[in-house]
């Protein structure tokens, strides 16, 4: 984890400095790549925070003003917000500007930004794999996305200087960067974050409506359950847009599921052992190459 | 947490020296409830190192042998082998003994368990809540049961004396006893514990079987389903006995969530913003009561 030689913003703006947004300052900071990092965002107690965290350098809750003069700004903020935010910001966007974000869908994000983006301001689509259950400035740390994944997904207008920079900028901070082609992206992340979200959210609710007399099953709930609906407590906001934005990946990953919990389902209905333990085994040993 | 006064054992005949039986044998022998405790097993290795630890004080692999003579026998065996246990002890077990077992499925076990049960020997249907992803007599604590509930599931035919003598063995070592009817457990447990199994092992087969062109979708999973996905990697063979012994409370909470996954895939597709804060709410509400 090194800085790349010459990779150096006088400007960044960084729009939501929350965990994600605040992490990858407080990244380039201690990197070096950058001469100072203004803040945007809604809540002023929060970009107080920030400042005394020293994660940026001065705030302001309008965008257009965060971002003049820019060189690099990263949006960190709900997917359905990021084409609107670049729509707001436009005017100001100086040329050779890079805009880069941190959503957990790409196709459709990137369609909506070309409908927007100025001449001469490059859009790099991203999506680092990190995060922990907590949010907000006082949750970012500078080694976040150390080790973590992170997916760009350039398409054939993506300007290549733009993504090398983005690029570097990320294994600057120590993550291992991959490119793919958005739809891919939309259906890998669909199957690993999506979809267990959604089921996350169904199971609760089933538990919930579960008759079991004059007592409440959710009281019995152990340690399994615990770990497995934690994901349930996100922001029924934030998965909203989610769904909607990666609409066609969700229901297509949604449907495989829901013949692999039907293969389940006529194994314990027709009491086979065999497939039980066929169908079981094939899981543990696929989850198995995980490492906990 | 203190032992009941009058409550004493003998002999203690642990079957299957793993973390719950050997838990519980750590526990009761902290607590001073017994003079002697026999293991029971399989693998000579495990029974080994149980004496090595202090967990027991001899050990035999012939059940027979091994309930010679006990005040108390516990079961931590797959539920399928509870009754099938019980038979093979049969002519040894001496009348007054009390059978408990910590078997995650009730109903269509004490069914077996009557049909087995040698006159004048009392069987307590019995179930902790109480686990942690490591197995074997070398994962065992005395402190497993402390704060957690154990659900006993009495009926017509249980004797009061040691349904009392076995909930304040569970008081005793720490353990919020409720009893409940075995149905009800059923439910329960199938909804909190055996759908969520269920699930996961259908989840991790979706996910390995995604299209995500030359990649593979699971090396791009992040923390939560890690988290989500964990008891996707616990025994097959553990988990086919008991989706087989709680066939028709399973069926019926797989058909549940498949309701509530249809809702929420419905609101997707139709791109229904209300209806998925609502429904994504209404579980975030739920399970945010339960604490991390």
């Amino acid at each position: 984890m090194t800085a790349k030689k010459n990779l150096h913003f006088k400007k960044v703006a960084i729009i939501g400095v929350g965990l994600i947004g605040g992490s990858l300052a407080l990244a380039m900071r201690e990197q070096g790549l950058v001469t100072e990092i203004v803040g945007v965002g809604r809540g002023v107690a929060n970009l107080e925070k920030a400042i005394e965290l020293g994660i940026i350098d001065s705030y302001t809750t309008d965008i257009r003003e965060g971002v003049k003069d820019a060189d690099l700004v990263f949006l960190a903020v709900p997917v359905l917000s990021i084409a609107k935010v670049i729509e707001m910001a436009a005017s100001e966007l100086k040329p050779g500007a890079i805009v880069t974000d941190g959503g957990s869908v790409k196709e459709t994000v990137l369609e909506d930004v070309k409908k927007v983006l100025p001449e001469g301001v490059h859009f790099i689509a991203g999506h680092p794999i990190a995060g922990t259950e907590f949010s907000g400035a006082a949750a970012a740390f500078a080694t976040l996305y150390q080790g973590k994944k992170c997916i760009l997904t350039p398409d054939a207008d993506t300007d290549p200087g733009a993504l090398s920079a983005v690029r570097d900028i990320w294994e600057s901070v120590g993550s291992i960067v991959t490119e793919m082609d958005p739809k891919t992206h939309d259906a890998i992340l669909g199957a690993v974050s999506h979809l267990p979200h959604v089921i996350a959210y169904a199971l609760v609710n089933t538990v919930a409506g579960t008759d079991a007399g004059d007592r409440t099953a959710i009281d019995y709930s152990g340690g399994g359950f615990k770990d497995f609906t934690r994901i349930a407590s996100s922001s029924p906001d934030m998965w909203k847009d989610i769904c909607l934005m990666n609409k066609t990946a969700i229901v297509e990953v949604i449907e495989g599921f829901q013949k692999e919990l039907e293969i389940l389902k006529d194994h314990i209905k027709e009491g086979s052992a065999d497939g039980l333990i066929k169908d079981f085994g094939r899981a543990k040993k696929v989850r198995d190459t995980i490492k906990n």
